[in-house]
């Protein structure tokens, strides 16, 4: 049987939701732009989502525009709002959609802070109050660092935001805690929101953004007038159907799983007691998510454990799975920010937990654990 | 029973692909970023597509690069090799994915030569000889009109190209070509192509574009290093799986399907010339495809007419879906671009075909378009 502790970088769907997705290609494959019925019952599946997944965030359905999937709409948001001469706030360890994004802008003008977190990976409020200038319009923080799992306190941040500024926008990167953390986009003066239907055990190649009414953003994909105009290109609709399947089942467990998996966490960090030289660098504590506990083996390379752990049906992370081809290589950046030791950094791994995994399998990944790193260790002594 | 006629604004999904897609969500869900076997399974999955889809084209596995569909792969490929200063080569009936995206582009100064097309919707190969200068970097020109049908021949124009600039590049949105008419971007010398997966039967929200080996992009879509770092954002392999599936039942049939197609359109012409006051737009030849037909049925406003057509179930298309809302008020600019009168432009009805279309549908279709020509007429005196 497979374990599958590699739930930040993309889950497995729903059985609902791969049935709902046939069930989609089947009956409503008109195009949604289309004049006749069969566009129009498209069209109407569109929007019943986007109303749904607005509730979800406590927002009206003429604020979400659904796109291809995290990355794009990260993309969307930062190039479709920043123009030459503007300033940006963002974190030192954000995710490359959001960091690859601005390092292109600044080559055009676009002037960016990077501030830096604490060991557990929390942005200062004081850092962002002090950095905000006229000419910053916007600051992008995440919710759920991808890799730590560490969780900014969005309601601080966005009302000292909004009492220092009345241009600077607020940008939320959530893909990795929609669907996992409550998020109310008014009551934490979210002007723009970034989602993933994948991390939810929806279908890949979907996302949505939130775009609070009145904001306007250039088109990333000019075309026709689709998604508002915010965004061109015939819409997937069976992806979107998933998408919301996927929301509808996990907003209805959203706090049952959360007390599941916390306990999962809880129990994995007891067990993990049991071996010497670690250091769990995302602690149960309320700011870190439960769904993410980041372990540094030290002594042992991360990615040579990774395939230790792999041989026995194990599936775990050194990294964020879209810059795993790097990190593996030079150490992860994101727990670098955290100032570990470069010993600390080379040996970690990402454990991320869904509702689906249970203690038997936290029992068998610690057994592997443990043999493997008696096994590493002793060959290097 | 429906009669579909609008399949170039999108197709019904083959029953293969459906059920490809649905193993692929339960098989393949592994994140092909991710270091582990099951990151590692769904990437071999993905490799195999790109093989299969880069022969269909002539084209290597290196060349072909997965995007979210058609629209995100014009304006990827545009967005990512135009800078201020360059001049660009199109025509006037392009997609507006295409054209939306030079309008962006003029704004920050870039040079945009618009071509004219003739009655029948073909460019002149002498206009695009003497419109290369020595800072045209991209002649784009679509192979297939969306509305109209019209044939572009690619290899004069990739030849032309060829021979009066050694700087400027061959871009070809193949939308509504790829699956139907045979490409061989060699033979083409086509630098970049255009392609989406819902027009052949496949799922919505994927599409590729080729680019010639050597040839760099700067990515719309920054992030991870996934599609050789010119596209971020995890793929979606379960739609990419579902595409190449589509492909292969599609490339399979080209000619059976090419075949089957061109009697349907011919027996629709034939049929129709029992009606008075029409203009065939697209006739039987090789300047155009025979998957489209674009009739007038002048002195009749063409979206009562589409509606009138609905109610028996038959579903057609005024014009692009994308830009369906503007054109039936406006007229379409594609049609208006081959100089057809006012009363030809506004009466206009696209009947697009598959190789699922029968000749007892088009009889179908032409009483019932009899029936409400005599009834919008009669009313209209």
């Amino acid at each position: 049987m497979d374990i599958y502790l590699d739930n930040s970088a993309t889950t497995k769907p729903y059985k609902e939701v791969i049935d709902e997705i046939a069930r989609g290609m089947e009956e409503y494959y008109g195009n949604p732009s289309s004049l006749h019925g069969l566009g129009i019952k498209s069209e109407k599946k569109i929007n019943e989502a986007r109303d749904f997944i607005g509730k979800c965030i406590n927002a009206s359905k003429e604020e979400i525009y659904f796109t291809s999937g995290g990355s794009e709409s990260n993309n969307l948001i930062i190039k479709g709002l920043a123009k030459p001469g503007h300033h940006i706030i963002t974190t030192v360890f954000e995710h490359h959609s959001v960091l690859m994004t601005y390092k292109d802008l600044e080559k055009n003008g676009v002037k960016v802070t990077y501030l830096n977190v604490d060991s557990n990976g929390k942005v200062s409020i004081d850092d962002i109050k002090n950095s905000i200038t006229k000419e910053t319009v916007l600051v992008s923080i995440m919710h759920v660092n991808n890799e730590m799992g560490s969780v900014q306190d969005l309601v601080e941040i966005g009302k000292v935001i909004k009492e220092k500024s009345s241009r600077a926008k607020f940008h939320v990167d959530a893909v990795q805690s929609f669907g996992k953390l409550n998020i109310d986009v008014k009551k934490m003066n979210i002007d723009m929101l970034t989602a993933s239907s994948h991390k939810i055990h929806g279908p890949k190649g979907v996302g949505f953004i939130y775009i609070k009414k009145g904001l306007v953003l250039n088109p990333l994909i000019h075309g026709g007038s689709q998604e508002g105009g915010v965004r061109g290109g015939t819409q997937n609709v069976p992806g979107i159907i998933g998408f919301n399947k996927a929301a509808e089942i996990t907003m209805e467990n959203i706090n049952d799983s959360y007390k599941k998996v916390n306990e999962l966490k809880e129990y994995m960090i007891n067990r993990l007691s049991e071996i010497d030289n670690i250091r769990i660098n995302s602690p149960l504590s309320d700011d870190f998510t439960p769904y993410i506990l980041n372990v540094s083996f030290t002594g042992v390379r991360a990615e040579v454990l990774l395939h230790l752990l792999e041989e026995n049906n194990i599936f775990v992370a050194t990294g964020s799975a879209c810059t795993s081809k790097t990190s593996s290589v030079q150490g992860s950046y994101v727990i670098k920010a955290l100032g570990l030791s470069k010993g600390e950094v080379e040996s970690a791994i990402r454990f991320s937990f869904s509702k689906f995994n249970t203690k038997e399998e936290i029992d068998k990944t610690v057994e592997v654990l443990k043999n493997s790193l008696r096994f590493l260790r002793r060959v290097k002594k």
